[in-house]
């Protein structure tokens, strides 16, 4: 029997390398990200259940109403989500289920799903955030501000995550989101039939039985 | 300012080797272990401070009143106690502290230092616990038979800890112990200074102080 995956949410500021910090854990093999759900319609070239999962409207709702979306937003007049189903099918198949997603939806999922781990990525200043933002080469002032201003309203939501992850150097933060996953795995509430099968063979171990080989 | 280590438990039965874990942890330089305190007389060679605080009985009494002590109990007529003072001494300094205690004084450290980390090992199985048993050679089956009588009732504490920690390759059991470390360190309780510098420094960063740059 595979052992079931974790439930991973990363969030934190724009620019503090959530992208890169998913992509290299992907590269591992034992983890993955869920196809999200939408209503907004395809683009050019994008596939249902590869890019998106493609929903009408009252179907979203539906889901919703049905306690089928481990979390969900609105934006721009379009619902996005996180079907359960679409992350249990992952953790069953043993992966580590990274949700990339903003403070708000992680909060919606602390709530619906205890278990989840929650991972808050923070640069390591203000001033290298603002570096970063500004190597993009295509932002101007306004916007840099405008996010400079949007991390400083999203960075107390760390406080209510389990773990802070400082993202200076990508290896290291890779190291330490890796750290995260290993112990997450040793974690009693995830070893709870393991333990108990344990302390079943060692309390019918009889000594006598093997003594003699 | 350094940032104060971790307190980590580390308990399990006999024969899961605890000491050679312990060992390497050490070797890592950024762990250490805390002297005992005991009420038994010195034996040749011991020194106070190094072997164990030797304390009289008095001594060991007022001070377990005084609540100076992490945990303590009695074996064969004498106290056997880990020093809060000791403890943090250590921490302040950055070190982990790895107390390698069982069961009973693992429960009286959970009530008195809710941020310790507690650690379990486990067995990769009976059949394997009896065989490192055996294998030391010295000892007869009486021995053998009590030693897995008393992992039998030691495991179920396993339970409230908060990692299992499976003893099977020691390289493996060293990077996991590692990983528990390294995540441990990342909790968000152990970063609220560092997260609320943060947040300030977010706060009072002005863009359009470094734009022209």
């Amino acid at each position: 029997m595979k052992r079931k995956g974790l439930l991973i949410v990363l969030s934190g500021p724009s620019g503090c390398g959530k992208g890169t910090l998913v992509k290299e854990m992907l590269a591992r093999g034992d983890c993955a990200v869920s196809v999200s759900a939408t209503t907004r319609a395809p683009r050019e070239g994008e596939e249902n259940g590869v890019h998106y999962h493609f929903l009408d409207r009252a179907e979203f709702e539906r889901r919703v109403a049905a306690d089928e979306l481990l979390e969900h937003a609105e934006y721009c007049g379009n619902y996005y989500g996180t079907l359960r189903a679409e992350v249990e099918r992952l953790r069953s198949e043993g992966k580590h289920v990274i949700l990339e997603i903003e403070v708000q939806g992680a909060l919606q999922i602390r709530g619906r799903c205890p278990e989840a781990v929650l991972v808050f990525t923070v640069p390591p200043s203000a001033a290298e955030l603002y570096r970063r933002l500004k190597k993009r080469g295509t932002e101007t002032e306004e916007v840099i501000a405008r996010r400079i201003a949007r991390a400083a309203e999203e960075l107390p939501y760390a406080v209510g995550y389990d773990y802070i992850l400082l993202n200076d150097a990508l290896e290291d933060a890779v190291a330490d989101f890796g750290a995260i996953l290993r112990a997450e795995a040793m974690k009693t509430r995830f070893n709870t039939e393991q333990t108990g099968a344990m302390i079943e063979d060692v309390k019918t171990f009889h000594v006598s039985d093997h003594f003699q080989e």
